[in-house]
């Protein structure tokens, strides 16, 4: 651990928003707020580009309340960025940190910006600056090495879970039309928000039926297979899918380049994995499939949040904060899970080395032995991070009235 | 008004799912336990395809709690259907009535349900058989004449003025990189949920920016200049679409069926209006751009649905068997606002065959002049009928640090 030093904070977001990340924030802010070490709290605008655009805004100028407001407040408040420093912008850097004698830097983002977050300890560290730099965790995705989980996952896993039982139920009262459904979640190159979707499930015949990670190749035979032989069963399926979904060639699963480029009339975009599964399922099975893409929405939805994931989110702020005081740098606060029942956590400490650009798959024993759906495994891990029981709907039983009549014709 | 029946009810829904629909035969249950006229309580299953199979349900087996607990249960508890009566359903009908001493049929859902409603109604008069039909006016679309609105409308509303005003704040944080954003909601023939999007806009800059209806031909060089326009003022655009959009040919606006028949791969199925404006968007104005599509989800979210909402398609319920009771047939329940501050909707009641197979469009008074938005008479109409406020952000005032550097080079 450093020495220990005194000036000011600079705060940055980076990467996709989430419903949480702004608790993160406001952990920070209350937290450094007690730390006689800390001067001036300032907030760089778009993550590490409003640093090298010295686009800086003063934190203790809002207002109390508009600091606790953060904490329900989804997306980035201090505006976001996905950018790769360059050769040329580590200069930069430093001049603006000395600038504005900023002693702690702490970058709330995932695995790229924990690279961003890490080279940034680095050069300061190489050019003999004091800056303690500690990466908050945050991203909707889940695949943050060392961590349990990530700040956003939660959330995310939340609204998945009410909008596939929610989406499910509409598939079982209308199956008589609309049979099939996919539902497209993000999730680039790893399935934990698609897995989430499992949590919806509240009975051996509800939705969803099938679910698809990319941590495991798509196979359009066995797909094929796996949505008749739920068909034939119930009548209707519902299916998970991850936007990442690749092919054994390791291919994004959609209508390929190839396909659009040979499209005489020009330039024609495919949908993603869900449009195209539709077409798969409709032109082999001759069932009618439609698609649902939350896509952004699934990430800043704040109606649906978990309070277990904001007040992560709020904790991980505030010992990031108290860690750069007391002498850490280069590092990222975790998440440790003491228990599942009652769901226990505490927060620890790595370095950023181990997690920059590193992924977090959904490991084994978390799918699956068919490849089609979640393990008891995943529920189990997965379900406290929601933040409690999705709301209780009503089932009737449907007594049966007898027939008075022959069947019809 | 016909003479006072007594025999046994029968109740069915029809269409597409809603958060509301459920609340409606919530309504009609507790009333119909009122009314000593009232023998058995049934219910079809799967609409109209449950009358013609015989497949009834006995809804007073159903606990009281159930019931109850129907108010908050999303999609369509006894199942729906769309489905076309043909000439060789009616006297199957007949049978089915007869058999079961069915006195009242009461059926949910919209123009296309009315319609059969409403031919149930004038088979079971033209046969001299005692039977009150009353149609319950269920439908997300808004789009039934005669009445004010559409219980499921406020709750699909509310659902996307969230998720737009949510989505919104994504973009907003993350232009740098996801500069446009188009979402595209449901609303095949009008354009009142993509309307309801309006109902997120919180500040003049804020989301959505630009919103396209059914009721005007989407005219793409306008459409580029829209985006143009507010892209180069905010550098960032949300736009809600609806899925229904056509041209000024009146055909739909996506990469048309043609284009995938061209397609020497084969059976490629482009996806809806969303994904061809982003490539539109992307192609034109090289402007990176990403889809949003809620689908099915947004019909029936009831972590978003209208406590209004809710409220009224239960009375509408409630309403409807206290008219088939008295003696009405053939008419459908509607609402009539009678005052907007405080706002106050009364029930009223029109012949069936005013509202069959009709749609109402979103009158001219509601689109803006450049018809890339709404206007304020329309946020008065839509406004209560979302059930209260949107949750209050936190917005940063964003004091700014003065600058001690030159700019970036």
């Amino acid at each position: 651990m450093r020495e220990s030093l005194t000036g000011n904070l600079l705060i940055a977001q980076s990467g996709g928003p989430t419903a949480a990340i702004n608790s993160s924030v406001s952990g920070i802010i209350v937290e450094a707020k007690q730390q006689s070490k800390v001067g001036s709290i300032y907030g760089a605008v778009n993550g590490i580009l409003g640093v090298l655009n010295e686009e800086l805004v003063d934190l203790r100028q809002e207002q109390s309340s508009t600091i606790s407001m953060l904490r329900k407040t989804p997306s980035a408040a201090l505006g976001s960025c996905r950018y790769q420093l360059c050769e040329d912008d580590y200069s930069r850097l430093l001049q603006v940190f000395v600038a504005h004698d900023i002693s702690y830097f702490l970058y709330a983002g995932g695995n790229d910006s924990m690279d961003t977050a890490h080279k940034v300890a680095q050069l300061a560290s190489e050019r003999n600056y004091g800056l303690n730099v500690i990466g908050v965790p945050k991203t909707v995705d889940n695949d943050l090495m060392v961590t349990d989980h990530c700040p956003g996952y939660g959330s995310v896993a939340r609204f998945n879970a009410i909008a596939v039982r929610d989406s499910g139920l509409d598939t079982e009262a209308i199956y008589t039309t609309d049979t099939v459904k996919i539902i497209e979640t993000m999730g680039r190159d790893s399935g934990w928000i698609t897995a989430s979707t499992a949590l919806g499930k509240d009975g051996v015949d509800s939705a969803p039926h099938l679910i698809y990670l990319p941590e495991r190749p798509f196979v359009t035979t066995r797909f094929l297979a796996d949505v008749k032989s739920i068909y034939d069963r119930l009548g209707r399926v519902v299916i998970c899918v991850c936007e990442g979904l690749r092919d054994e060639k390791g291919e994004f699963v959609k209508a390929s380049a190839k396909q659009v480029d040979t499209d005489k009339f020009g330039h024609a975009q495919l949908g993603g994995v869900g449009d195209y599964l539709v077409n798969l399922v409709s032109e082999n099975l001759k069932i009618k499939a439609r698609c649902d893409k939350p896509g952004t929405i699934q990430r800043v939805s704040m109606t649906c949040a978990s309070q277990i994931d904001l007040d992560e989110a709020y904790l991980v702020g505030q010992v990031a904060i108290s860690q750069a005081v007391a002498g850490e740098s280069d590092k990222m606060v975790t998440l440790i899970r003491k228990s599942n029942e009652p769901y226990q956590c505490e927060t620890g400490i790595v370095e950023l080395e181990k997690v920059a650009l590193r992924t977090k798959k959904v490991p084994n024993e978390f799918i699956s032995k068919e490849s089609n759906f979640v393990s008891k495994q995943f529920l189990e891990y997965a379900k406290p991070l929601i933040g409690g029981p999705l709301a209780e709907y009503a089932h009737l039983v449907r007594k049966t009235v007898e027939r008075r009549l022959s069947a019809r014709s």
